[in-house]
């Protein structure tokens, strides 16, 4: 069996150590304030009355068992009795109010109790998965099994209203999240109705003749429109399906189940190959917060929501496990979301987040002021501390302290390690271990020594490696014997291009180095980032310079600036000037935290 | 007096001439059957009652006013009884059914007479200036005055509403038109009261304190955010602006008004300079169908009014007589609107509409499938008989009937005519004649005889002129002595850009041949136009091939298609792949007459 476990792993310097060191230091009090602030922590008292402020909303439950969630795995490795007392304030006021049945739901307990399984969109079945994952991480963390016990108690209840019962108003849940958190519940108390029921919930979506009133217009919405097995390309709201899509992998891979396993394929493939943004952004557009065509991939209106590139690395990492040749695109593209799509979800004070993270800003395109047309939906320009739809922050919180999970996987068949994220770091199991050297991502030199056969995943960005030991390549990875191995990959700065199908960004580039993708802030470059060309044939003389505050370095390019030299002229003839300018461009990660600027990551180029 | 007057101009032959007598032919009656065909005809007769179908619009009495103005300018000229007797017969019901106060509106007769005078943005006084208007027309024309007495008394009701009792529930029309048709109505009448009412709505237009109720939510989209001398940018309902500013250049020219002209001179300027597409299309989002900020001009989502292009036509042909200096920059935008934003609002066959001109047609972008974002909004991709708001199909049939009044202008001071647009025919008047002879727009070679000095008008897209008799330049214009003179416009192939302003338009180049604007259209290019890249060093080789249809020739260009050469990934190493391809294009005004397809007017360029 592959096993991906962040209690395996302990990160020792680097850049994702400093980013789970001010995940710990700051965004989980950061996150825990902002929901105290906003009433989301003492919801849980279940005492709110019509007529009080701050009225719990039915997704509340979820953002606080998120943010538990994330607690747990700090706990792990770290003295934090502020953590656990409010940790375990929570658990009191969830084991205080919990039904006799074993329901708990803060808003159908205090605002609307007469709606409790009625309504397939309100989130309820994934507010108590998301109270599940927080469980299961908790005792796993701690090895306190209270919380445990509630969840396990409402699991219960769940089976009983949705399966024997069959007393609920639907069959299967709006907004997925349930079917992997009963997973878990499954691999942690080993109890196999918790299986049964994440297979009932993801064998009855889609099925025709189910309770499955339409969101919106459309089951497409929800990825209600078919059975899973019939699932083969993305639809919908971007979160949902990368969550549903993490459980179908579960599940396929618990079953060995092939046609799921196809399916799964086939939606990653969908995914990775015509509906992500070159920073691993997914879900388009605005409305329904979804995947909309093939290759419909908007800059300026990205919608691509932290908690969808959050839901790939789930899915992705779950699909190198279940998938028999453990192929290394899975990781890549966990990758491509972790220093990228993501990152870019957090600001660098750790106290900011982005839900939408769009991949141009044009500040005067925004200010249109014709007086009708606010319906227009731009992303914000800057990150806050708070959302009223906050389920982005806590989701950083469980990502960031579980980091481990994506580093290294260990296939306990064979007793060999897969090295699939890069960082000094150290994994330990069943006495394998495996050590890591390295400053990646500021360049590809990675030493690694261990007592066991590794493989190591060569990085699609990568064109050209060195190593100082004999390997084969198995499906993307350098397979080594134990012992002492360098591993260096080339990395250059260069510039991308999209698919001919992804018409709005042809003639234009994307500057890459390694894992990171770039993109140019007005503050950098004189204001205005639309008029610059970047200047193809000089990309190798990139200038390099660390940024001590991004932990990455900022390159300078020799590009042109576009001028208009009859000024009194919309439209002239077409003369190619331009005057010599320096690009400076910064990680895409680390864009906006110096103020309101434009930004741009597909420039034009000559 | 600068005179611009179709009833001393004869089109002989060539481009506008066949247009005339499609319009005639053709386009005339199409307008007319389908007004029928739709209730609009019969609904004159105002005996819709409350069950009946076809329910009169409020705006209905607008569309066959026109009409009637384009079947007057038909009649000055053409022997047609037919038509003749359908303008009676909707002047009898006029007769019949106008009060005895002198009010005439269909919907606020049968359907809400309760409603006279109440709603600003019901079009009550846009209709009014249409029918004002029609009538002028009609007399001009036929030298029959029924209509124009009875318009005369509905003015004078108007008058006593909203001057003398002041006991409408508004100051000023939220539609603007009956400002110019005021003005129309003095001029033909000879009647102070009539310019004195043009005044009136003019004058307090925008003033504080006046009851001018928001339409949607602002004041700008009614042009009514300011008094009309502030106003120095072009805001709102880009048809109304349109409209309102060749009211107020009306008005400028009157009464020497300095402030105003200066008013008219920043507006025109406002919108040629910052708010125009390449083909002279305005009013760039669908929202409010209105001008937004500065350079904001998106191709495939552009508005674009057909109606909106001839406003421009408007406004530019009493700018260029109301100006003291007379520059020719008013008329090369007359000219723009003439060959491309107007015209394309026309099929060739004479009988299908645009009401949205954009400039881009991707339909594989339109087919986005997720189920809730119908909400976007595309315009059509088809010409079709007949709108729900009809309003641009009777406004190409009175511009196409009396296009002479942009060919000539008449200075009755100094004898001299000014040649503005260019085509076989004959101007004559007081006793001077001036000829012209030409296969423009198919290439610049001009012949003109006149027996007075004349004017040339060297068109903005001209960089090099030839001209066999002397001349001295005035303000854009080649002024000549009596006789033969023989002008010719060097005509070639040339690539375009845009202001570095128009951010999405850089990199890309559009394709202009003497005053026409170029397309690419699928079905010409294998399907994809958006992969092309014009070869902008072969441009000199273009091929022209004559379109008999179109009465332009089509362009072969040299060019290039970027195609993917590892198509299994969606980002690659930025390599330029590039196979060559001719690249066909069409003039713009000609697109969507073969079927539905892709169409580009702003193209990639190397």
């Amino acid at each position: 069996m592959f096993v991906s476990d962040y209690r395996n792993v302990t990160l020792l310097s680097g850049f994702w150590k400093k980013k789970e060191d001010l995940n710990r230091d700051v965004t989980i009090d950061a996150v825990y304030n902002r929901f105290d602030e906003t009433g989301r922590i003492k919801a849980f008292k279940c005492d709110w009355k019509e007529g009080d402020p701050q009225q719990p909303h039915f997704f509340w439950d979820s953002d606080v068992a998120k943010w538990l969630e994330g607690a747990a795995y700090i706990l792990k490795s770290n003295d934090r009795p502020d953590l656990t007392e409010k940790a375990e304030w929570i658990i009191d006021q969830i084991e205080k109010n919990q039904g006799e049945d074993g329901y708990f739901n803060i808003y159908f307990t205090v605002v609307q109790p007469e709606k409790r399984f009625t309504t397939r969109d309100w989130h309820e079945l994934y507010c108590a998965g998301h109270l599940m994952e927080a469980a299961c991480a908790y005792y796993e963390a701690t090895g306190r099994d209270r919380m445990l016990k509630l969840m396990e108690k409402y699991a219960d209840y769940i089976h009983r209203v949705f399966i024997e019962e069959k007393s609920a108003n639907f069959t299967t849940p709006g907004h997925e999240e349930i079917e992997l958190a009963l997973y878990r519940m499954y691999k942690t108390t080993g109890k196999q109705k918790y299986l049964d029921m994440c297979e009932f919930f993801l064998e009855n979506r889609g099925q025709p003749g189910n309770n499955e009133a339409q969101i919106f217009d459309a089951a497409h919405y929800a990825q209600s429109h078919a059975p899973i097995r019939d699932q083969h390309e993305a639809f919908g709201h971007s979160v949902r399906a990368a969550y549903l899509y993490s459980g179908m992998a579960d599940l396929a891979g618990e079953k060995h189940d092939e046609a799921l396993l196809t399916a799964c394929r086939d939606l990653f493939d969908d995914i990775t190959k015509k509906k992500m943004y070159v920073t691993g952004g997914v879900g388009s557009t605005n409305i329904g917060e979804a995947f909309t065509i093939p290759y419909d991939l908007p800059n300026a209106h990205a919608y691509t929501e932290t908690c969808a590139s959050i839901g790939m690395m789930f899915f992705g990492e779950r699909m190198f496990r279940i998938d028999p040749e453990h192929p290394s695109k899975y990781h890549d593209v966990v990758e491509l979301e972790m220093y990228n799509g993501a990152l870019s979800g957090l600001s660098l004070s750790g106290e900011e987040f982005f839900y939408e993270n769009p991949l141009e800003i044009n500040l005067v395109e925004r200010t249109r002021i014709t007086a009708t047309n606010h319906r227009e939906h731009w992303p914000i320009t800057q990150r806050v501390k708070v959302f009223g739809c906050s389920c982005c922050p806590p989701n950083i919180n469980r990502v960031f302290s579980s980091m481990g999970t994506y580093f290294y996987t260990y296939d306990d068949a064979s007793g060999a390690v897969y090295v699939n994220q890069f960082g000094t770091s150290v994994f330990e199991k069943d006495g394998v271990k495996v050590s890591v050297e390295t400053d990646y991502p500021l360049n590809g030199l990675v030493k690694i020594t261990s007592n066991a056969p590794v493989y190591v995943r060569i990085p699609a960005w990568c064109r050209k490696f060195t190593a100082d030991k004999a390997h084969v390549m198995v499906n993307g990875y350098a397979k080594f014997d134990a012992g002492e191995i360098t591993v260096d990959f080339e990395m250059k700065t260069e510039l991308i291009a999209g698919s001919v199908n992804i018409v709005k960004n042809l003639g234009k580039c994307a500057v890459r180095r390694g894992p990171i993708v770039y993109c140019a802030e007005g503050l950098d470059n004189g204001g205005d980032v639309h008029t610059l060309y970047v200047d193809r044939g000089t990309v190798a003389q990139a200038e390099l310079e660390l940024c001590g505050k991004c932990g990455c370095y900022a390159i300078t390019l020799k590009g042109f600036r576009r001028v208009d030299v009859d000024t009194d002229s919309l439209y002239t003839p077409l003369e190619e000037n331009y005057i010599p300018a320096d690009i400076r461009m910064i990680p895409y990660h680390a864009f906006a935290n110096r103020g309101e600027t434009d930004m741009l990551v597909w420039m034009n180029y000559r």
